[in-house]
C-alpha cells in the first residue's frame, strides 16, 4: 500500500473511530466508557492485521507492538490519545495513534532492529475525573495512586471505574515501562492552533511543551444600586477586573512567545441594575521558558493588587497550580527536523502552547513531537480538521524518522 | 404621642412587619403571597386603630382612609409599597407605608380639609413577574392587562395568583382612581443610595426620577486555545467586553448627573484554558434629563461598535427597553421644601436614581418625594438601616407639609 493510500486509510479511520461516542451525534469519549472499549476493539483488530501483537496494559493504554531484529533491545514507542473532549473533533489524538499503526505498515514486513510500541493513552484530556495524562502518567510510573479515589460528577471514584472497565487498580502500578526497556517516544498530534496555518505549512517540530500557571482570582468590591450610585462613590469590582484583562493582554503582547489569558469570569451579584461587588475570574499564563512565565505571573498579579489599590477594591489570589516547561530531546528531535528535511517539506521548529502525553513521556525516555497543521486553528470542537496532504506528509517524515533512527542505531 | 414616640413605634413596626417572608430568616415577600397576607393584615389593625376606613383594592393595594373636613374635596395620597426583593431589607418601602399610618396618629384626631389615602402598594419591586409598579399602575389606571397572562418562575400567571390571593383580575380596572377625586401623592422613601450619608444630611427632597435606558448586548470574537493561539491573532471578546466596560465608566465621570453601569457579563465558553469567543453583557445608563440620556446611550454604542471594528469582534445591541425622566411636580416639591426648611434641617434637593411608584404616580396627579438618608448607602440587603432621628425628622417634615398643603387649601 502507497503511503498515500496509507494516509487516507488513516483519515477514514478517524471518520469511523469518530462513531464510537457517548453522546449520540457527538464526539464525547471519556475514560473508561463503553464507547472507549468499542475504540480499543476497532483498534485492536487493525493492529492486529498490520502484525502486531496487541495488549491493554493494567491502566486502560492499548499497546501494539512490532518486533524488531534485535530480540532485547530496548523499544521506541510512538502514541497519543483515544479519548476526547466533549463534543470534540475528529483528530485530536486519534490521529497520532493510527499514524503509528499506518507507520508499521508503511515498514510493509521490513523489520527495523528495534521493537515499536504503538501506544493508544486511555486518557488525556482528564474529562471525567478532572485529572489529565492518566495514561501516560501510568505508564511513566508516575500515577498517583491517590487519584483512584477521585470521584466523576456522578459521584463514581476512578477505581470503580476501572474495575467496570474490566481493570484492577491495585494493578496499575504495573503499567510503568521499565525504563531501560524504551529509548524514545515520538508524538504526532495536530497543533490545536493557527501558526502553521497562518504561515502556511503542513508540519511543525516541537522543541518545547510550555509551562503553565493557573490561577484563580478574585476582586471584592461593593455592590451597590446602578442608579443611586454615583460614579464616583463607586467600588466597581467589574471595572477593576476589566481593567485588568486590558493589563493582562497588554503585558501578554508585550512579552515575545507569552500567552496570557482570562478565560472565565463571573461577576456576582450579576443584575442589570446593580453595581458588580464581587469578580471571580481565571487566569492562564504559559511560556516555553519557566523564568519568564513566573516572572510574568508575578508581575500581573502586581499589577492587580496596584489596580484593586486604586479603586478600593481588594484582590485576592484564591489558587493556583503551576506545570514546568518540557524541552523536547534534542537529538531525537534533530532527526525529526532531519526527517522532515529529507522529505522536503517546509517546516517550522515550534513551542507546544497545549500540555500532550510528550510532556509526560518526557521523564520516562527522550521524548520528541511533529506537529500537523490545523486548518483554521480549530480545535476540542466539531469543525476541527486536517488536511490529507498534511497527513500524507506527517506519514513520510514519521517513516523517514524510524529510517533515521536506526541508522543511528 | 409625641412625634419621637410615633418614629419608634414606627421603627419597631417595620421590625415586625419584617417577619412576615416566604423565607425563613430573611425578607423576602413578593406579591401576591401568603406573607404580604399578613402585613395586610397587621397593617389593616394599625390603621383601624388609628380611625382610618381600611379596604383592599381590586389590585391588592391596601388602602386606609382618614376622613377630611370638606366631604367632597379629591383626596391627598401618602404611600409606598409594602413588596421587596428576595433577602431584602427592613425599610424599602414599609417606611414610607407606616410613616403616612404616623402622620395620621400625629393629626391626633385634628381633621384636615381634605381627605387623606395611606396606600401600601402590593407591588413595586418586578420581581415574580418580572414587571414592577403593578399597584401604583392599577391604582393610576395605567394597569396592561396583558401582563395578567405573564407567569411566575413556577408558571403561575399573574391572573391565577391573584385569584389565589382572593382577587377578581376582571375587576382589576376599577382600582384605578378618578384623577378629579385626588390632588397630589407624596411618597417618602429610603435613599437606596450614600448621597445623603456622604454629605451627612438627614432628608433629600426629590426634584426628578431619573430616565433609564437598560440594553443587552453581546461581543462575538472567536474562541480558541489559551495556549496555543498567540496574542496577536486572537478575536477575545472578553477583551472586547473589558474595554467597553472601561469606556462606560469614563464617559459616566465625564458627564455631570450621568450614571452607566454594566451589571451584568456572561463568558462564553468560560474556560480557564479557552479565550473567550462571546460575551453577553447590559448596561444601564440614567440621567435626570433624557436627552443627555439618549446621547450618552448613542455615544457608548458607537464605541462599542468601534472596540469592535478595532478588534475583529462582532458588536450586537440584542434589546433595549427605556424609561423617561419624571420630574416632581414644582408647586408641592417647593412646599416640601419649604415644610423640611421649617423643621430646620438640612437637605438636598436631589434627583432619584431609583424608580420608585412616585413615577407611575405623576401621571395620575401632582407628585413629589421625600429621601431619608441611607446609612452607608446599603438597599436591598438585610443590612440595609434606618437611623431613628432621620425618622423623626421625616416624621415632622411630613406634618408640616400636610399643614403647608391645607394652608394653601
Amino acid at each position: 500500500m502507497s503511503l498515500s493510500a496509507l494516509a487516507g486509510e488513516v483519515l477514514k479511520r478517524c471518520d469511523l473511530l469518530a462513531t464510537y461516542s457517548e453522546e449520540p451525534g457527538k464526539i464525547t469519549r471519556r475514560f473508561p466508557s463503553v464507547a472507549m472499549r468499542q475504540v480499543h476493539a476497532c483498534l485492536t483488530g487493525w493492529m492486529e492485521s498490520a502484525d502486531m501483537s496487541v495488549r491493554m496494559d493494567p491502566a486502560g493504554n492499548l499497546i501494539g507492538h512490532k518486533k524488531g531484529t534485535q530480540l532485547f533491545s530496548p523499544d521506541f514507542l510512538i502514541g497519543s490519545h483515544l479519548d476526547t473532549v466533549p463534543d470534540a473533533g475528529k483528530y485530536d489524538g486519534i490521529l497520532g495513534v493510527l499514524l503509528g499503526v499506518a507507520v508499521v505498515k508503511a515498514l510493509d514486513g521490513r523489520r527495523l532492529p528495534f521493537g515499536l510500541d504503538i501506544i493508544g493513552f486511555c486518557e488525556e484530556e482528564g474529562i471525567r475525573f478532572r485529572a489529565p495524562y492518566l495514561g501516560s502518567l501510568a505508564l511513566s510510573g508516575r500515577f498517583d495512586p491517590r487519584l483512584l479515589e477521585r470521584t466523576d460528577p456522578a459521584g463514581v471514584s476512578l477505581a470503580d471505574a476501572l474495575r467496570d472497565f474490566g481493570l484492577d487498580p491495585s494493578r496499575l502500578g504495573e503499567a510503568a515501562y521499565p525504563a531501560k526497556k524504551v529509548f524514545g517516544y515520538l508524538e504526532t498530534h495536530i497543533e490545536q492552533g493557527p501558526v502553521l496555518d497562518t504561515r502556511n505549512l503542513r508540519l511543525g517540530v516541537v522543541e518545547a511543551i510550555v509551562g503553565q500557571t493557573r490561577l484563580w482570582l478574585r476582586f471584592e468590591g461593593k455592590a451597590g444600586h446602578a442608579g443611586t450610585l454615583p460614579m464616583e462613590l463607586r467600588q466597581d469590582a467589574l471595572a477593576a477586573a476589566a481593567e485588568f484583562v486590558l493589563t493582562v493582554e497588554q503585558h501578554a503582547r508585550s512579552v515575545d512567545g507569552l500567552r496570557a489569558t482570562v478565560g472565565s469570569m463571573a461577576v456576582a451579584p450579576g443584575a442589570v441594575n446593580v453595581v458588580p461587588g464581587s469578580i471571580r475570574l481565571s487566569l492562564d499564563v504559559r511560556h516555553r521558558q519557566d523564568e519568564i512565565r513566573e516572572e510574568a505571573t508575578a508581575a500581573l498579579l502586581g499589577q492587580a493588587a496596584g489596580i484593586g489599590r486604586r479603586r478600593g477594591v481588594e484582590f485576592h489570589a484564591d489558587q493556583s497550580e503551576s506545570f514546568q516547561a518540557v524541552p523536547t530531546d534534542a537529538r531525537l528531535t534533530g532527526l525529526l527536523a532531519a526527517a522532515v528535511e529529507a522529505t522536503g517539506h517546509p517546516f517550522l521548529r515550534m513551542v507546544s502552547g497545549a500540555g500532550h502525553d510528550a510532556a509526560v513521556m518526557a521523564a520516562l525516555t527522550p521524548t520528541t513531537m511533529l506537529f500537523v497543521r490545523s486548518p483554521g486553528g480549530i480545535s476540542h470542537h466539531p469543525d476541527e480538521a486536517v488536511r490529507a496532504d498534511d497527513v500524507l506528509a506527517a506519514l513520510e517524515v514519521m517513516v523517514a524518522f524510524l529510517d533515521k533512527v536506526s541508522g543511528e542505531w
